[in-house]
């Protein structure tokens, strides 16, 4: 898998900003809230630029009976439409627990290249990604370290929503 | 990124059958019809259930201002709506180009595991795909043998609508 693409610098570490981890908490809360009348996993996320927050959602994949509503593209598309521009250069992406394959590669299709996300893969149980032989390090380097994340912020307090174990994994 | 997910045994080569030859032909058809309107690139995707076509969809992502809204998303969406659920097993993907990360995925969360399509990406040019030191065998790999594929079929004719290049790749 090493070729060509993964030739870039990687990127300066990621210190998340008070609006950032702000926001993140805040959208922790809200999958905590809606696991407590839904029951768990849920998923949230954010898109935010700067300290100003364009876009919240949730995950609505059984709502819309569409498998690719996963909070994050819900967020994107929100965000661009809000925006009125697919191009979300220079916006945070902000979730609850660690994006997918899926949501990673749609948040570069929006050129965003900065990430913060609670629940990390390698605390979760089985079934949140597709190709999982992989991890988000992999990705990035295959990328061309296009983009620069940190994972892990405010873990254990959402970690209990990812644990009691949803066959499919995309509620 | 070789651990313990690409476990699983090499499925079956893909033949493709008169039904998927004749949907992947049509689609294609309809790409180049699309592009000779709007101009080029045109991505064009099929849901198919034995000989049934469960839904057929173009890329919308300039349509909807939505990143994620490539055909092949659109198209399993259209599906999962159609049918009233979101597993989708058992029915093949067709697509007029190979499909990016973001969609492998998606027909993933959606427990496709077959898949045809016709322009193969060391065909294309640049632009396509957002983790590019992998391609769809090593995804394929990763997933544990989770999917089978087969590119290039009917891939001549389709060839001239992903040369000129569109810097997004999204159109």
């Amino acid at each position: 898998m090493r070729r060509g693409a993964d030739a870039g610098p990687m990127p300066d570490p990621v210190i998340p900003t008070a609006p950032e981890r702000q926001a993140l908490s805040e959208i922790c809360d809200w999958a905590l809230r809606l696991a407590e009348g839904e029951g768990a996993p849920k998923f949230t996320a954010a898109i935010l630029h700067g300290d100003a927050e364009i876009a919240r959602a949730r995950n609505e994949v059984a709502a819309t009976c569409d498998p690719s509503r996963h909070a994050e593209i819900v967020a994107i598309a929100a965000a661009a439409r809000r925006l009125g521009r697919r191009d979300l250069s220079g916006h945070t992406l902000l979730s609850s627990c660690q994006p997918c394959e899926m949501c990673l590669a749609a948040m570069r299709w929006a050129r965003i290249d900065r990430l913060i996300f609670a629940a990390r893969r390698e605390s979760l149980g089985a079934g949140f990604f597709q190709f999982g032989a992989l991890d988000i390090g992999d990705l990035a380097r295959a990328s061309g370290h296009a983009f620069a994340y940190l994972g892990g912020v405010g873990e254990a307090r959402v970690l209990p929503l990812y644990r009691p174990q949803d066959e499919s994994g995309d509620a």
